[in-house]
């Protein structure tokens, strides 16, 4: 059977993936890509999605087959202000001196010092979340403090920090401007720990992270959407607020049970009313995209 | 910088690794290896190991800097039957439709129908434990129910198993004589899930595992120890076990207190009888051994 | 012994009491009631009730043998913003086909489409908080997103709500001026419950709350309170208000142990000082509410 | 709205059901009934209910729409002895005076001394399960401590007990030859709270319980299965259990891989060899049911 | 005020109580006492308490105001196997090194080589129970491995251990026929805490412990009962056992309800009978003691 | 043994120390201490101690083997505002009336009416933290409602308070302007406990307080500084403070890595520049403290 197998076994769980890997991997991805073949959500599409709440990418995703993209219980930094992003991601697993030893010797090949957090933070770009698997680890699970966060604040242009594990030096952190959402913040220097993949699947909780994947933030919790249904998504949100709107004037109204509105109209005639308002509202907010 | 990684970036977490790579992220395995490159444990230490307790193997991994090789909180199917075996490990990820689709893909161009837990089950070997990581799933996360549990007996000569995850059908578990480390028992099937990875390094709680580790469980919880240090933890054991074997025969005696004997004893004619005791006791247990 | 029962088993846990029921179930109620027989604590009480903490309700519930009416570990939404309203009682169970199918059916002959969360809320009256056992559900508990948080918050004039269970598109609820306690929030929509109870007694984690208790709110945790203890309750905060006045001017004046002024004050003349406060105090207040 | 509600808010959540309402919410119940409607599975199914596993009920309830029909996380007192038997339920809240006023009110009027756990259990008939929701308490939790335990053993003929809250003196109970399911032991007696219920539906944590479900415990936990559903999981269980013994037969023979064999043999002739022993034996089992 | 307080400033929470102190602190105690203060329950009241369960202390102790001498949640060595004797306490905290320093300082004058947990061991008589407060730590909370496990046997003659904390090498003390209660077992030696305490008031859990208290394990969980309540509890338990009798003859001639008999007979004759029952049987029993 | 033991058994774990044992206990401390003996860390360490993170403690404290001086898992009253100050420690067992009576008698000899929190409230002085071992408590755990902490804000100028345990009247609470750090809030009074030290050693969480220690809360948590080590963590954390200033001023000149720059400058020239900044910066910063 293994040999059978050959076919696939390119690669493994340790550091990054080549392009063509990077490419085989998303080939679903409608974007284009990054030099390194990470897909790249367009800016446009980005800046539309700060309008999005979890529910409306929840709207989407699970009838999609996407049930695993959502994670929460994390500590929100900056819970009025939403995250945005393209995923770089970074997997950590706990240290044994053995594979630790292997991989900073390939890392001083490659001409680093070592392998440490500083390497992929080093790699990140405008518009970047980091998005790291710190195993939910404490003491010792903090990726950075207030000078790295600021570092990641000023590299990524503000996008963002998510980090199954934590942060140390929360009042500094609590100063700058970028939406983070972590598990813990402990007084502790990252330790006991080794990186084992940069930009591959990555698992916060129980939602699976490409990278590339858009990541989207409230003060529920994180959606890790991938490139090709972000479109989807978004559009769709612009249907939802239209919706929103008209619901609450109705019931602002006073003259109307919930039932009788919300899903949606019951009177056929209310239902045209809907109907035409959406057309309306949609055909302006599509115009304002298209300037 | 991500040119400057590319000779390290040849792989990523998906499937298993190459016998070259295995050998390389296995490099100091002092025994011989498997066809793929996994180290191979001798047979004859294996048999030593079964008498080997944590506490024995805590007495020599931490000082060597493997600080995170062991984790505990499992249900324990056969508490009195110690788990000793080669680890062949496993990796699991919540489903996502993308990426399952890829991989499935890569599973049919190597002749398999698809990629499912199967695939892996059926490339078992006499004297291997299964490590399973499904991050500590319940419904859905059972990696075996009854018959598959019948089947890995069979393979691995009732080596065991170790997930982190859920098993399911316990009472017909419970009837068949493998050692068995899992986190919870459901009646569900595996669902929801996929897998990412065959033999690649995984987490188990808060321990790296790597294939090929040495695995070993007793009632409190499971040990994985690097090839290289097999030989040192079972020798040092023989040491553990006279100096037992001593102290308890001088506790017998009921004229010291327990710090006149434990941890050595106070005395210089005590600690030289001891030291006598133990020279004649290894030589009779390894005179024992090389027959 | 069934025939025995006889008279007593006329009803079950399934939907609504009638009047007579309510009536009967609620007996110590000294107010007026609702048509549904609801007690209707009166608009003036409710008032008072604003400036109630746990603690002032605390100081009489036990003491009268209700100890299981405070209930806390929510998400408080506005925490600095009291919540005070008439309970209004939804129960939810897990769904199971069998019943839902008897509860719709019965629902249909009512002239219903269907029974469903909505049903309830369009009952709701000003004055009324809804307060929901979902049994602490997340994925599926959720019991309203914003747009029926905002017919809940227009129907009860901003009284509240209260829920074992999660809502959802909290970025959207928090924008709302309505107090709110939950467990969780969560993207999804509600789903895999049924409703079995409305205005009947429901528990509420440790708490067991009747249709008609006052509902009071704070940033600890929320009190239900029986009609018939309401008017003690807030009568009694009065004196409490007062003596938390008096005490911190004596604690002001510097002169004084902690141990000399509270509880109560150990000297005579202190004592005769606090009573005769207390008592112009008094007049002053009831003077201001006779008016 | 509350108008059109009347027809349906016949009953409530307090004490039992008629027998008419017994029949209207348990109308899909395809057996006899017991004198108050209670739906009653037959002796012989019961008996060949002893042979399932969770795993065997799993594979037809969920296929059904029924979700929430098992539960776990119990201690369990005889974990190889199945629990089997007609559901008895009993609902239990925090007591407040007011409400345990009435009820007792009531009660006395039915010629008892007042409404206590030993009211229903007095009920009990041989083959009955009394399945309580005492909402997972501890302290003052105990439903039955040794000497009720032994009076519920005699009088259900050893059927059993489930119970979502705690039962006290456990050395005495372990001696004693019934099944038992329950959240913790304590030594308290039983205190604090009140009966609301007497079979009616029960949530025992995310199961939703109907009197005269048939209860079946195993070393994982339990299932509440609906009456109408039980032919068909006792009989689905026979072709489990062959097919079973035929995939144990197949890798005890240790010439095929799992995925050759299960879920289905892939080899048409395997597949033709499997479908006649599945005939053979099933004729052989539904003869001597017919015995 | 810190003048007033010098009379009863005469010690602090470090190491053990003079005689005079214990004496004092122990005031109630009936029965003789240690060498050093310690309360001595008698042997016979040890031997009589063999027989008492939870339930049974919990007859009396809550009622004489003892509401927190109960503690459960440990993981049970021999559950079969009753645990009896006198509490000999323990007080460990975590280590900070300028207190342990004058800590050793002052062990190294009374002529010890430093303060560890073997000094402790080293003065256990028969019939104690090691009673100790490790805050229940995991890593590094380890009273005892398997060789000071047995020493502890041997010097108790194994009377028992209950640790809020951990034990090593569980393997190896389960071949052990001494009673133990832990929170966990960790293959670690104990490390990092510091002992504060020799037989000074400790708290397990919720239980306050007092050296010379009556230790009772059952499977249930551990009483720590007052030396001056011993004798009404065991002769209490001999009015219960009795009553436990009586029930179970009562219940199996079948011709009564629970509620006739249990918690006390409702017929007045049955009532007489049961008191000429307990009469008789009591003074069997007391018949036998006083041999 | 125990006469070997008799010099260091002075005293035990009730009540608090005489001021020859604070000293004795507390030996390291190199300020000035209170008339009972407590150090008094100067105030003008206090002032500078304003500015510390625990990032800037957790730097010197672990390397002196001080590793269980912080602990965090508290709710925060005013996260923006600092908590500093010199601990009052207090330690509550849980109620047994015995050792009740004893203290009570002891405390009514030294001329109180009884032992309870408020006897040591009016012992608290400017500076100090009141440092409470309430075990975690929530239900009669409340160490002070709005009246007594109002008392403890006058008395200690608002230094603070730490309770392992709970607070009462949250709402009351929040409008005062003193740090505090609890784990709950609750309606209910203390109760069910008793005092058995002031100004003893305590544990909250896994952290030793002694009295006199340096008390420091961040948003993430409570740091407790021993004395002789204050000095040093002030004065390093100006260091932290230079190196903080510089690594922004680079990053922001957008020139560099953030490996390049931090944990240290890899070029000579960019170190020789660190190091004249931090040497200009620490001059400014300590005659800046001359003054």
């Amino acid at each position: 059977m293994s040999a059978l197998l050959l076919p696939i076994v390119a690669h493994a769980q340790l550091f990054s993936l080549t392009k063509d890997q990077m490419v085989a991997w998303t080939a679903d991805n409608p974007f284009e890509r990054f030099d390194d073949g990470r897909p790249k959500v367009p800016d446009g599409l980005i800046e539309r999605a700060r309008g999005l709440s979890s529910e409306e990418i929840f709207a989407i995703l699970p009838g999609k087959g996407f049930r695993n993209q959502y994670e929460d219980g994390f500590q929100v930094l900056h819970p009025d202000k939403k995250l945005v992003g393209r995923a770089f991601t970074l997997q950590f697993m706990p240290m044994r001196p053995d594979l630790d030893g292997v991989i900073n010797a390939k890392a001083k090949a490659a001409g680093l010092d070592r392998m440490y957090n500083q390497v992929a933070i080093d790699m990140l770009r405008p518009g970047d979340v980091l998005v790291v698997d710190l195993f939910g680890k404490t003491d010792g699970g903090t990726i950075v403090g207030d000078n790295l966060f600021y570092y990641v604040m000023k590299a990524t242009k503000g996008a963002g920090l998510v980090v199954d594990g934590s942060i140390r030096d929360l009042d500094g952190i609590s100063q700058m401007n970028m939406p983070a959402y972590f598990r813990h913040a402990h007084p502790s220097a990252i330790s006991n720990v080794m990186i084992t993949g940069i930009n591959v699947p990555v698992r916060i909780g129980n939602a699976t992270v490409m990278p590339g994947d858009l990541v989207v933030g409230d003060s529920e919790g994180v959606y890790f959407i991938p490139p090709a249904l972000v479109q989807q998504v978004v559009d769709n949100s612009d249907v939802i607020h239209i919706h929103d709107e008209w619901t609450r004037m109705k019931f602002d109204e006073g003259k109307y049970k919930s039932s009788e509105i919300y899903g949606s109209p019951k009177d056929p005639a209310l239902k045209k009313e809907y109907e035409d308002y959406l057309k309306k509202r949609l055909d302006e907010i599509r115009k304002k995209y298209s300037k």
